[in-house]
């Protein structure tokens, strides 16, 4: 054994049966500490019937309670540029349509990102990253989609290539060319598709630059057809999808969702009764995003409740980005999940760590067991329910990454 | 010199005239620098007029901003006990009033904080006080009001005293033994009233346990003849008077507390036209806590803009507490402030700095002028308005109160 975690309130091992109560999937124990052993947990159990390990270095948790690392299945944070001052027109009560006029809005975003070299998107993104490693997350999520052309968006996925080698957290890249129209073409947004299916997801399935493709499908951006052409291809290249769907307006997109077999639907925030029995029967994962209902000021929040009550899986994202979600606060995606969503403490838990691993495909993170990788944290807080209670404000007191800690 | 701080984007002086446009008043300037003796601001201005300072040190602030130190103007951060569990039950539906019935609520605050020695009270405090400090505060505004009987009330009151030679922020105690109505007294409310008029605010002003006292006015909690009675007796002991009012229903609190002198009136959710009429006239400042209304689930959010717009010193605070607003989170109160309370990030800035202070009768702090207190911050980003932007995380690099790192 390399590592003993000892003195733990509770191990929330996340490694319990899905699809019934939360609780049951939390798995508590207690009376228990973790071994780690070159990389991955090599014991859960009593003290008194771990293996000897007088060599193992010793980490006492003094009553705090550890589980699994956090994986944010949804962030935006390779990007250039700034938007407080968007932020500040909007308190000021501008329109977005004003602030978009003017140049702002997701333009603003694109233009900078554009004009960073990778190097400089790595340098921006690093203390993100690291903001949210000191929270307890261990496993990423990020889109490209502020290129909005080939070479762009290959650098944004490139960029997130080089990070996973200059930072501890593991990354997982999604490949969001139709985020949205590129501001040049927006009398010829199907050039723009047509580049997106033909050039650019060939090239990043072929050099691996993505595990996902993703599209915003919305009146604003793109339509439920261009949500089946992308759907196509990425099924002939491989890759899995994600969608962005009903954020801002209801539009079927979680049926569409439902219809192409996408892994995850992400926002809902519109989404329809009609869009959930869809979701359910079809096994999509709902991905929240709380912060950014807030910080957009988009109502009603996404009826995570009614979600969880028709049988769907929910994670939870901070959908970290400039525009509309600038935080990287874990604590209050769950708190607003608690206040505004609808879910209890441990479905928040949840919704960061088995179910949020489930929205990127990686069922062995998010969880605890013998055998499963060592990414784990020991919070200062004795319970998980203090992570929403104690709202905005960061619990985490040591996180290991494949049992290293960071 | 002390101490020079260097390379400042923008010194943020908070330091202009009042009652005009918030720019005015945060009273920006470039291209200076910001030196320190004797605990006391010594110098603002270009560098090549600094005084020698040969020995000074020398702080770079590579680029980040510098304002003065936060003043957390209404916290109860002197509590023991934990109340994560009725934040589950919330989240799970139960009423206040199922959970007050089952011994939730403030009276389970209550209980734990008579239990708690004035040690243990201290202990449990400090950590509350340093995640304030890592932010930024450097003042902090603490209130009795969870020992609802005389000894418990004092031992408060004497927490609050020894945590200021235990730790480095200023802190500034009030005593609100009329914050409910004790739990063994429910059937005779009038001998507490009695018991904190005649017994604990004497005592309190002869010890000088406290600078302010305050009531919560609201159906469930003080009359407004209750809190007329505070303020005759508070004007006999010469101790200033602040007002929770106006929190849960509109009952004519703002207007009590402008008809009583109220240095401040606080919360005000539900103020009417007529309650803002009446504070502008009477010059009260209102504070508002928009984190607890998020956490409480109230709504609506009190109308920051409508105050401001009528001429209302508007400030802010944390509120930090256990039941309605169980975080010390400063850039989430100051975002909801703009998101929810239709303050701009200028006016949130100035409710945590200059108008801060004047909410605790501190005119010399929230704001850097040559002479006043070196109670300052280093930030991390080039300008205020980053810090409701990047919402709910921290960008506070060095803090210094009274010159002295923290």
């Amino acid at each position: 054994m390399d590592l003993v975690i000892r003195n733990a309130s509770e191990i929330v091992t996340c490694d319990g049966p899905l699809g019934g109560p939360a609780e049951a999937t939390l798995a508590v124990r207690r009376g228990v500490c973790v071994g780690v052993k070159s990389g991955r947990v090599a014991f859960i159990g009593p003290e008194r019937e771990a293996p000897a390990c007088a060599d193992a270095r010793i980490i006492d948790a003094l009553g705090g309670f550890v589980g699994p690392g956090f994986v944010d299945c949804h962030t935006h944070v390779v990007f250039a540029g700034d938007r407080s001052e968007e932020f500040e027109q909007r308190c000021q009560g501008r329109t977005y349509l004003e602030i978009a006029a003017a140049g702002g809005g997701i333009a603003r975003t694109v233009a900078a990102t554009r004009r960073a070299t990778e190097a400089e998107l790595v340098a921006l993104a690093k203390p993100r990253l690291e903001r949210l490693g000191a929270q307890g997350v261990t496993t990423v999520e990020i889109k490209s989609g502020y290129g909005l052309e080939l070479a762009a968006e290959l650098r944004m996925l490139r960029a997130i290539d080089r990070l996973r080698e200059e930072q501890p957290l593991e990354l997982i890249a999604t490949c969001l060319g139709l985020h949205a129209v590129p501001p040049e073409l927006k009398e010829r947004r199907g050039e723009w598709v047509r580049q997106c299916l033909d050039e650019l997801l060939p090239l990043v399935a072929q050099e691996r630059l993505a595990a996902f493709c993703d599209a915003f499908v919305e009146q604003s951006a793109f339509t439920h057809d261009e949500g089946r052409a992308l759907a196509a291809k990425a099924k002939e290249l491989g890759l899995p999808l994600r969608l962005h769907v009903d954020q801002l307006t209801a539009n079927g997109g979680a049926q569409l969702a439902a219809e192409l077999g996408a892994v995850t639907a992400d926002h809902l925030e519109q989404i329809t009764p009609e869009g959930i029995a869809a979701m359910k029967q079809a096994g999509t994962i709902a991905v929240l995003a709380p912060t950014s209902t807030l910080f957009a000021r988009a109502r009603p929040f996404a009826p995570g409740r009614a979600l969880r009550d028709a049988g769907v899986p929910v994670a939870l994202c901070t959908n970290c980005n400039p525009g509309s979600s600038n935080s990287e606060n874990v604590s209050l995606a769950m708190g607003l999940a608690c206040l505004e969503n609808g879910l209890t403490p441990a479905e928040a838990y949840l919704g960061f760590t088995r179910v949020g691993a489930l929205a990127v495909q990686r069922p062995e993170l998010g969880r605890l067991a013998v055998g499963g990788p060592a990414d784990l944290v020991v919070f200062g807080c004795d319970s998980y329910r203090a992570l929403p209670y104690h709202l905005a404000m960061n619990e985490a007191v040591v996180t290991l990454k494949a049992g290293r800690p960071i």
